[in-house]
């Protein structure tokens, strides 16, 4: 495949800049690849592993001359980067990010950045517990969804290169506002995530049931909740304070039906219960039928069958 | 390995009696092993893919001359299967069952069996999300917990039998109480099956957000809980309705705690967040060392690297 872009800066380099420098090496999607991290041991350890033609010490040498710019960094870093890179950017370069959050940071970044460069957010749906510039692997992006945010000032064509890189790094892209972006993922990732983490917290705070009963006994369904509970706290703080609405809409929500399924619990409702773990099957078929999850039992852990 | 018992009857073919089936004729750990199910097709595919010894279509029959009698039936179902065997129970034999809840099952079970019968009411923590009788697999068990439930009336010459073949299986075991193991599940288990349930309920649920949308983007975290949340609904019905008060403990715990972070969000107190979910990053560490989940990345789902 011919390079899509000339150069790309990755600003940030964990587990999905990591990703994408892979995905793209593997299929010279990119003439060079220039990377920067604020922390020096992250850049040490891409220079290490050859994780880009070029990693640079600071976010204004990292953009210089790039075509295009992503911020992979934070959500609650994303202001601070866009200051920095803003009077270096090339005209007619196109800046993106990869947060899971969108209306804040265009809020952050958009101010900041001149007039002849394209602003297009994305959010690669994709991701693992790790972090980290050692986490990342070409095929993290296979088969998962990117979202672009786009409007009626979006460039046409600037939009169509992003999107040919994402799929080309095996992503299906779809586009939407950043409103409804941040109202969905609430609803698939944000308040799941916090769901878990506080889960884990409770039963690591139970006085009467061991931490090692815990990890002993967590086979029994425990055990899915704490992957997802060793997410990247930063990340993740991030997230819940820049998408405060959406996530404390959808926990509002999860709350109401929770009491309503205690209440079945108090007062002995089998039926409404049998009910409605019937129909909670069904979502889990359609996520496998669209090969967003394994159908091997326990996510096929270890071996198809552990 | 030589025979432990000259005849195990299994009550119920599920995932559980199933995999204990497979484990038991993998090493000769049973000279006999007759199995029965309520439902004349479960019966019919036990006969098919050869999973017991001999199917019978009575529980009656089925413990006829065993010398251990397994109740694999959901919990709910506990009482009546007590209540049929007792009169055909061998003098001597000991009588088990795998239920998810031990104090709801023990006041079924133990009124029904006759004297010079041992009842040691046990709980594999082991399981997938498929149910059914081609579920089984003979390695269900290895490296997980069972748990034996055990007082000073417990015959210890019977309890070493039953704990020699939950090892011969591949399960550690640990000896407890009811009641403790009661409320030591509802943290492990019951209440994330449930919390999971919800979260998947209130994601159906939301008009704004399609299940389509739900389902493409349930990398991000959602899809893990459609795992748990596509488990048997009879037997989790039958759960929270016999482990009501450990439950709703469990559960009071976990709202408190959830709206102290909704609170954290909502004032944006970012340092509580943040150290919220370090500390739950330990637990996840303890899971992994001891050998209680895979630690390749996202379950090491599909492949090493997905």
């Amino acid at each position: 495949m011919s390079a899509i872009y000339n150069r790309v800066a990755l600003i940030g380099l964990g587990l999905i800049a990591g990703s994408m420098a892979l995905a793209m090496r593997r299929d010279g999607l990119a003439g060079e690849i220039v990377g920067t991290a604020r922390s020096a041991e992250t850049r040490a350890v891409a220079e290490e592993i050859g994780l880009c033609d070029r990693v640079v010490g600071t976010t204004a040498e990292a953009v210089q001359g790039a075509d295009l710019v992503v911020l992979a960094v934070p959500v609650g870093a994303m202001a601070a980067v866009a200051a920095e890179i803003g009077p270096h950017l090339k005209t007619g370069a196109t800046v993106t990010d990869v947060g899971s959050v969108k209306r804040h940071v265009i809020h952050s970044v958009a101010p900041h950045l001149p007039a002849g460069v394209h602003f297009i957010p994305g959010h690669p749906v994709a991701g693992t517990e790790q972090s980290g510039p050692r986490s990342g692997f070409a095929e993290l992006f296979q088969n998962r969804w990117t979202l672009l945010i786009v409007d009626d000032g979006s460039d046409a064509q600037a939009v169509a290169r992003l999107t040919a890189l994402w799929q080309a790094m095996g992503a299906n892209v779809d586009t939407m506002d950043a409103g409804h972006h941040d109202l969905a993922l609430a609803v698939t990732s944000h308040a799941p995530h916090l769901i878990a983490y506080t889960m884990v917290g409770v039963a690591d705070d139970m006085q009467r049931v061991t931490d090692d009963e815990v990890i002993k006994y967590s086979a029994a369904g425990f055990r899915d909740f704490t992957r997802i509970a060793a997410s990247d706290p930063t990340m993740w703080r991030d997230v819940f304070l820049t998408n405060k609405d959406a996530t404390l809409e959808i926990l509002g929500r999860f709350t109401e039906e929770l009491f309503a399924l205690q209440r079945a619990i108090r007062t002995g409702d089998g039926d409404r219960l049998f009910d409605y773990f019937t129909r909670t099957r069904a979502i889990r078929r359609g996520i496998i039928e669209a090969g967003q999850d394994t159908d091997a039992p326990n996510f096929g852990r270890g071996a198809v069958k552990e």
